[in-house]
């Protein structure tokens, strides 16, 4: 059987044409088998694994599919050595096909893993296709070469099932998460990937075109561009406004031009979503105040994302969540945890909260925690020790912010999360099992505080999120007032365990309201409004009150996996500074094809 | 209710904050309502339609929503019509929520058609969003204007069902599609948007990047660019190379810069599979010659597109499809139909073979096809009469082309089409209702009659397909003896109603033969064969047997919706020279912006 049928090529070289022959389909996965289907006939295909040379007259090897391993028994007597003894010399981590007879193991060699009762008696094999023996690694050993060799030859890489795993987890995610929204009537709508270019956010890819009219249909000389989309924005509300569709959502691809950062990739996938007649739902009613409190419209995005992660976590964790996931305001998550994404599985919680009359006496005289923590005067420690009620070996830590909570975390936010992560690398704390959710809402719907927006800003006031973003309705007259530092947002951001995994909002659906964003507090210009002219337009027809959401899918699978990095749950993922090591990319393009585009390398 | 609260901006403007002011969930979508539903108060919300006035103290309204439409009726009286009056003042498409009761139509008012024997009584209503008086058109009235005009206003176009019903369709397919694969374990996976340039087909979209370094980590001055794939071809077939997935699917985006062709567009999206350890499966063991006879690999992959086809019918067309689609070889079909995709819902085929004996005599003394179609002389005609039996009245069409078939059609295939689609038009024939799905297989696995591929080709040897398809087994030898014109490939192309809706291929796994195709009958430069390294890396590390296939989802979906055009089956379509009148893309870029990816505008 191995040697099948044997042929000289052209240049003399001897061709194995079993390895494209036809071959009869297997019977079984490797993984499907069990101890029922001792006595079968069974037709294998999959990776050969070493062999363990028991005598002459007996080898173990394992084979493998993506299903699972199972164990394979080489008897060889003068029946079968003249057919079975080539095994031994096919590479390991070839394919074979083998047909044989599943048996018990002896009892004393059983295990208690899959297939670990049973193996395959090895009847006859045919060798599919013949490893390299000079692989760069081999990925069934326990040395591996570091993550950049690995990346370059990613397709041999994949073969362990630390990766796999991944890979097959993402997919059945995947499919719970369109399961849930199916079920509450979400239509899946693919939204463009070519793009055009607006001056939200972050900085978004381009994409030379060799059309030579503008979208007016007049023709041009000047290199046209479409733009890759940092996320499906602007196509979902217009498909809401539209009416097409009730509830939109998709499994979608966005882009960022970041400059390269550690765990995070050029392309990335959301699950994205968006709803049309979002209400404030029964809450309003019921104005208890409490750690539960959504106070905002949005309520039925809020039911559909916890609907989502609360099946995903029974499906693959089997843990079950909480009916409702806490909610917390932007300025308690600040007060307490100073942080906009609090990790609340751990205290340390802020003690107290300065005022006026303390205020000279404890902070002014220390400095700042920017420049590290000092240990303060005599006097002040005295104060501090009786209001505080301090024991020896204590230690307080102080920090001056602003009145007013701006950006994403403070000085003793961070320090808190230094804190915690030190105590639990020296075991001093375990943190809890159990993901802790929670919503963050009523953020300052526009800041001046981001650096990375500002290069757009350019000094004027900027949207926190985007500028599609609904002001809370108790807070429209202070934002028509021009009191913007205090207009809260109809925003909310889902965060598990300090990391942000989703964020949304309400969204501005009165034209008139938008244009007074754009044009009066955010200052566009004519050129910058007009990318935004047919979301005005949209919202001109009757548009309905809207609301909607975004989780980034690869973080969320991220922590699912328990993986270290972003690029462990990607089939093909990129370096952090954004290079392709497996396709070689990115890659120079001669300039002839360049020229197509009416572009030229600078000189 | 309707001016729920006033506000005065700051220049001025009286601002109606009900726009914004929270509101209550609707119980109820409008299409969801049956007479079931009698007496019940409900809340519906979604866009007021014209109103119909009866009498000054009854007006008939409707409202719609994405589920469908309900009749309104306004009763006014002393009591309500100080709240209802302002309804009529309301622009027709603007968002409402009303507040009612759900009562029986009168006997002779009822309709047959969804919430056609009901109506709701209103008793209150918010005006959620207004809609502007002057709208570029009205969706639901009977005159449209031009569909270029209508893609500025996509928002608005979608608003009519016509188009929300195939987004509807184009989600519920592929929910279909994904349930079929899911249950026979496919796993989905995500291959890149953001890969490199490769020397195979069509033309690819390009990306700068401002990534100063290449995929060696040495850092280079020359611009650096992704490519958007034309298919995850290499992906996907790297992944099952890997053994980490053992069945894979996506519905993957793809993209080809093509010279704008009506009915493309630069972005399509692709069913795309592909499969381990395919085989021969059955036929092989039965080899009665017939038209189902499937002599290829990839028995798998037939499998698995017959079942998502049949499932497709069976649901959204209510058609049950026969248990196994026929398969033809590409020369039958090319010498029955004269097309490498024909329609078999009706016959006209080629009657007579000619043969050495009677070609002098028939064909050489009539002028080709391409001149037109011209009468033979008397002599001729006797002959020809003779042989095929011909009564008064009766037409020939005889045309000439080289023995072995090329290229997709014929001359007498394209009259044949030709004929069939005037007879239709003048009502001589009706096509047959039940789609026609056919396999065609043993394609020739190279080319030159391929036009557009002799771009890239120059004259030399070029892929039928791709160059990874693999020959069929019997004619190994001959490829290997470089007789180049008779071998055939593992390709096959599924084909409805003379479209091809797919295409696959079983792929070549011995990474000898591989290099061969690539070195030695493609003759690619060392350049050229660079690109594909890691495919022959991968074949190295013991890639088992594998084929795929990808469907075309646009074109199946326009099928379906029984649209005119793929644009009716895409949300936010393209024109057909590739620009985009809803985002106004493509569109120049500043020369800065373009600095930083080193790159400037030709002079």
């Amino acid at each position: 059987m191995f040697w099948r049928s044997v042929y000289s090529d052209k240049r003399g070289r001897v061709k194995d044409l079993s390895l494209i022959a036809p071959f009869t389909k297997r019977t079984h996965t490797c993984g499907a088998l069990t101890a029922a289907h001792v006595g079968a006939r069974v037709v294998l295909t999959g990776w050969l694994l070493f062999e363990r040379k028991i005598s002459k007259a007996m080898s173990f090897f394992s084979i493998r599919d993506s299903s699972g391993t199972i164990q394979l028994v080489v008897l060889r007597n003068e029946v079968t050595a003249s057919r079975l003894s080539a095994l031994s010399e096919v590479p390991v981590e070839s394919t074979v096909q083998i047909e044989g007879i599943v048996r018990m193991r002896p009892e004393n060699a059983r295990r208690h893993e899959s297939t670990g009762d049973i193996e395959v008696e090895v009847h006859t094999f045919t060798l599919l296709n013949s490893a390299d023996v000079k692989m760069p690694f081999v990925p069934s050993d326990n040395q591996l070469p570091s993550e950049d060799f690995r990346s370059r030859y990613r397709s041999l890489d994949l073969r362990r099932p630390a990766l796999s795993d991944n890979l097959r987890k993402r997919s059945k995610v995947a499919r719970i998460v369109r399961d849930v929204l199916y079920e509450q009537e979400f239509l899946e709508v693919e939204t463009p990937i070519l793009l055009t270019s607006t001056p939200e956010g972050a900085r978004e890819f381009l994409v030379p075109t060799r059309i030579t009219q503008n979208s007016n249909g007049a023709s041009t000389r000047e290199p046209q561009f479409y733009a890759l989309p940092q996320s499906p924005q602007q196509p979902k509300q217009l498909l809401i406004c539209s009416g097409a569709v009730d509830r939109y959502f998709q499994l979608a691809k966005c882009f960022r031009d970041e400059d390269g950062r550690n765990d995070r990739q050029p392309e990335f996938t959301q699950v994205d979503l968006e709803m049309a007649f979002v209400s404030w739902g029964q809450a309003l009613e019921s104005s208890t105040v409490g750690s539960d409190q959504w106070r905002i419209g949005g309520s039925e995005v809020r039911d559909v994302v916890e609907n989502i992660i609360r099946k995903v976590w029974l499906e693959m964790e089997d843990v079950t969540l909480p009916g409702r996931f806490e909610v917390m305001t932007y300025h308690e998550a600040m007060t307490r945890y100073g942080s906009d994404k609090p990790d609340t599985r751990f205290g340390l919680e802020e003690r107290i909260t300065l005022t006026e009359d303390n205020e000279s006496s404890w902070l002014l005289g220390s400095r700042t925690v920017c420049e590290g923590i000092q240990p303060v005067s005599k006097i002040q420690a005295l104060e501090i020790n009786e209001t505080l009620r301090l024991n020896v070996g204590d230690t307080v830590y102080l920090a001056a912010r602003s009145k007013i909570p701006e950006g994403g975390s403070t000085h003793l936010g961070r320090l808190r999360l230094q804190l915690s992560a030190a105590a639990h690398a020296r075991h001093d704390c375990t943190w809890t099992q159990e993901p802790h959710f929670l919503w963050i809402t009523e953020f300052p719907l526009f800041t001046r505080a981001d650096k990375e927006k500002n290069l757009l800003a350019q000094g004027r006031w900027s949207s926190t999120h985007h500028p599609f973003t609904a002001p809370m309705w108790e807070d429209i007259e202070a934002m028509y007032n021009g009191c913007l530092e205090s207009v809260r947002g109809q925003h909310y951001d889902l965060v598990l365990n300090g990391v942000e995994i989703g964020g949304g909002s309400v969204r501005v659906h009165d034209p008139e309201m938008q244009e007074y964003i754009f044009s009066q507090i955010l200052q566009l210009s004519e050129l910058e409004k007009g990318s935004f002219n047919h979301l005005l337009d949209a919202l001109k027809y009757g548009a309905p009150p809207h609301g909607g959401i975004a989780l980034g899918f690869d973080r969320l699978m991220t922590i699912l996996c328990k993986a270290k990095s972003i690029r462990d749950v990607i089939a093909f993922p990129k370096t952090s500074v954004g290079t392709d090591l497996l396709f070689k990319g990115p890659a120079p393009v001669d300039k002839s094809v360049l020229y197509q585009y009416g572009i030229q390398p600078c000189t």
